[in-house]
């Protein structure tokens, strides 16, 4: 089983209009409510994937429990610690005739000391029973930036490896926990190494700099460049044809393959070919976060993986 | 006691931005939650009015609970039959750099014959407790265009006066069933006249065809012209000092004025004048659908009323 944590989920609100009056009143098309936030999004693709999955996280209020009926109709198995605040909505304004959407994300619920630990003892019943956790996202108001790390050595003294996909303070604090696998992306890489990466060569540096401060593994998702991938025995860059679409959810679909792979121990030329290919899956998508097996398949057949050692030197 | 209609209430959710990018991710400054849709104004002013108020409605869903807490935490009374389909959002997006607001209505939930049946028993059984009955807003999918009038027929029979405020056949219909007053603003009223009524003799006209439809007392809410009144007796002009804010639920403070007025036999140069206070201090508050006392006072200070009858002969 793969433990998920999500600390700060959301439910995503999208309404949908044909040409969107930005000073007056809309009737949108169609409106969608359905389980949002990194964490929901990889439990979704792993549920698909075939993996045998546990969503853990913190959710309160009525949005709460909207999310929690969400999730159970999505067929994804969750446990929650209850918090006092209100879980958090996003809404998508997604305007068709413009080809845009506008996205307005609530800040999270602020989380007590006590709610954390209610949350910590799922966490370890969790942990127990599986073989890898994924943390994905942001952390709430309130808590503080080392959860993750808190996290990561919980399921390390359980034997069990993590794969830490967040940003700032809670990614470098994280990292030191030695997790199995990192995955930022390049924004949030450029922002913990505090300077520009404009070539593959200088990714490459960041990403080995976060290797020697204890992550195990590190894979930075480059948007329509792919992956690049810098573990103890080699480097690799992934990268699948151009797609256009929507790249909501492509970062949270390759960390889901990353983690199926680490359970699977797919080797890491492959593995990283199945996360490029299905990131590409989610972008071709309509719906955040979702992707066809044939799309899949076919990203699959057309992804290049190609080994980075030399280039650089 | 007066009973408040609200067959397709709505959560208002706000969200309030310094600059809106349409086309990426924001993240807003504050965020509300509060009960939304007309009856849901109209039963907030009459408390703040003093009113002993009921609020009777249909709610589902998350969404319809969260409806419920927010009105119980604004102390407004109420009473919901239990619907299967989820109550609807709207979702304001206030552009503060811009000085412009987005509007994003769901649509209402359908809503069945049986569970409209279980809420005639609700309101069957508060309109035989109450003074007056104040019937807001649209009608919800499924409900027929005969509801209202249905309402008002229901009510005729304890003795109890209705005000209507709707559009289109609900509107049409609801006159037929002779309520003591109905308060369609400008557009509603040439909607159903079928015809531009460019001048305030002509609204008068249209008013008094509602008048020998069914209507005992026609109030047009005029916008910034305040309020045109034709009734079996007299009819009268009140308009406001032009004020300068945020026109939604103007219209439901005149409503709620009017019902107050109502209920408590105020002669009507005194009634209009009073509604036109109220709307004129519902412009100048920050939040649709509240006011402050002494911007009340201060408009009820400078509306002038005039006696309508000579000017158009």
């Amino acid at each position: 089983m793969i433990v998920v944590v999500a600390l700060n989920p959301a439910l995503d609100v999208t309404h949908q209009l044909g040409h969107v009056d930005w000073a007056g009143v809309n009737r949108p098309d169609a409106v969608h409510a359905r389980p949002g936030g990194k964490g929901p999004n990889v439990a979704r693709v792993l549920r698909t994937l075939g993996a045998d999955v546990l969503l853990a996280g913190l959710a309160g209020g009525h949005t709460g429990n909207e999310l929690k009926a969400a999730l159970a109709a999505a067929h994804v198995p969750a446990v929650f610690a209850d918090i006092a605040g209100e879980t958090r909505r996003t809404f998508a304004i997604v305007d068709s005739g413009r080809a845009q959407t506008a996205m307005f994300n609530e800040p999270g619920p602020l989380v007590s000391e006590e709610e954390f630990a209610a949350f910590t003892v799922l966490f370890g019943e969790a942990v127990a029973r599986s073989s890898a956790v994924v943390m994905s996202g942001s952390l709430p108001p309130g808590l503080p930036a080392s959860t993750y790390a808190d996290l990561i050595t919980m399921a390390a003294e359980a034997g069990v490896p993590a794969l830490l996909d967040t940003s700032g303070d809670a990614l470098r604090l994280g990292v030191a926990a030695r997790p199995a696998i990192v995955k930022p992306n390049l924004a949030e890489l450029e922002a913990l190494a505090g300077r520009p990466l404009p070539t593959a060569c200088a990714v490459a540096a960041a990403a080995a700099d976060l290797r020697a401060h204890g992550a195990d593994a590190v894979v930075v998702t480059l948007g329509s460049d792919g992956l690049l991938t810098v573990t103890g025995e080699d480097s690799w860059h992934a990268w699948p044809e151009p797609v256009i679409g929507n790249p909501t959810g492509a970062g949270d679909a390759a960390a889901a393959a990353l983690a199926h792979g680490l359970v699977a121990g797919t080797p890491w030329a492959d593995r990283v070919r199945r996360a490029a290919a299905l990131a590409a899956a989610t972008v071709a998508a309509p719906v955040a976060g979702e992707y066809a097996p044939a799309d899949y398949e076919r990203a699959l057949a057309s992804v290049r993986v190609t080994s980075w050692e030399q280039s650089c030197r």
